[in-house]
């Protein structure tokens, strides 16, 4: 069993994009500008823009994060929006979600100009993805893609099957997956809450996608001998034993499921940091699509 | 074996528009307004072009044939389509494919407003259907939807096998199926060209949608016993027999497959007339959506 070790692949990656940064600069090219919104006082939420706008600075990005009350109006943060739409040195717009209750999410997202849409989650993006169309893939399916194509795992005519249909990743990986591409050109399998044998499923599996939200779902008896197990759960469990007083636990039972396997990513450290590499790849692609 | 008979199911469908069109005007409601272009003389373009805007006459909505020279610069096309655009009395707006090879396809699809856009072609459609929210359905998939909710075949909890991954077909098809509605929440495998093991995943199938587009490809020994069977292709053989010279043959092998399957569509007569009936349902909905 071998690891599919998102951290370090997430730092190659953008090591990699530092360096195409310091290039453009070299050149007197633009440098790829991601702006940030974070509304309130979500924990969980400050982490994940925390994360984003150092990523940022690691890679020599320019970032600006914009804070704003948890009693802003729709309006307001509309206008917002549409002040980073038009100002030229934008590049990447995210909205960190979730968003008050208050809030339209489908509005704010659709707000967002698809040029801009570095989180993927507009649904013009979405659909020129399905489409086969230069766009913006969404950071946690494209984090998954890039990182079996680091480890180049094989993925013609391999049987994936995906656990889970949410627009965030479930859905999105399981098209990316079985499109004519590399990494793609699987057969691929959704399955779901109203799959009745989804164990007899993920035998036939190459590749399993597990992004149910269900801690550790997937036991060994449910994955063929050397498949490729790729984890998108993130579920906090308490343990006295670390300082935070919680451990982040995956989809997969890591310990059974890794004696079977062929390769595996780790919960934490396997997709989560992917999909902030992915993330700023985006940026910058959507700093150097203006080059022209 | 029991056929699923799009010719006898589009024409209940048409039939009921009529009668919802009927009372639209009787409420003094707008009639529904299909604006269609075709460009050239391509005879299959024609015939198509001619049953959509016949459609529209049976069920009593208003529609407009543009023809345009083979020669039409893109521009100037782009030009009309803006202007059906803005015409409020247009509902929905298609463009018969394929078009000229100076002309660039997606780009015109792109010019469709999503609101009036009801072959459902355009990525912003797509995108909105792949993420659950209000959407223009394209024709084709709708259609095969529309057939198995008149049968109210069951579809929860069932594997349905989609063979093809086309824009048009295969790749909608595939999610609709497993989204969390009626007809829906199958298990779905798409299948394609790099299926190795094709026969043995058609085998679990209990319901297969045959796109991929080669004559007679699926046989007998590759369906289970009870299986559903949408067959979506369409390819011309010569046939002295038929005054024509040609007859219409499918996907599907249908004599040795009919004796085995619970549902089968012919060919022709099955998918195609549910295609014109979808696009009647978009263009409906389509005026309906301007009530409010």
């Amino acid at each position: 069993m071998k690891l599919l070790d998102g951290k370090l692949v997430s730092q190659a990656l953008k090591d990699k994009l530092k360096v195409q940064t310091a290039v453009r600069a070299a050149q007197g090219k633009k440098t790829p500008h991601l702006a940030a919104i974070l509304i309130g006082n979500n924990g969980a939420s400050e982490t994940y823009v925390g994360s984003k706008v150092k990523s940022c600075e690691e890679v020599g990005f320019k970032s600006t994060l914009i804070r704003l009350e948890e009693t802003i109006s729709e309006d307001d943060l509309l206008f917002k929006l549409n002040e980073l739409n038009e100002d030229d040195d934008v590049d990447g717009i995210l909205v960190q979600l979730p968003l008050p209750k208050h809030i339209g999410e489908q509005k704010i997202i659709e707000t967002i100009l698809p040029s801009k849409d570095v989180d993927g989650f507009h649904s013009e993006s979405v659909g020129r993805m399905v489409q086969g169309l230069p766009a913006f893939y969404s950071a946690t399916p494209y984090g998954i893609l890039l990182l079996l194509e680091h480890y180049q795992i094989e993925t013609k005519g391999k049987h994936a099957v995906v656990i889970g249909r949410s627009n965030i990743v479930g859905r999105p990986i399981s098209i990316m997956l079985s499109k004519n591409e590399y990494p793609g050109n699987c057969t691929v399998t959704v399955c779901h809450s109203h799959t009745p044998n989804l164990k007899e499923i993920c035998l036939q599996a190459d590749i399993i996608i597990a992004a149910l939200g269900r801690l550790e779902f997937l036991r060994a008896d449910m994955v063929k001998e050397g498949a490729v197990i790729v984890d998108v759960g993130i579920t906090r469990v308490a343990d006295s034993s670390k300082k935070s007083g919680f451990a982040i636990k995956g989809d997969v039972a890591f310990d059974e499921v890794s004696t079977k396997c062929s390769y595996i990513t780790p919960v934490p450290g396997g997709v989560g940091p992917m999909t902030i590499a992915a993330l700023m790849m985006n940026t910058f692609k959507a700093c150097a699509a203006k080059d022209n």
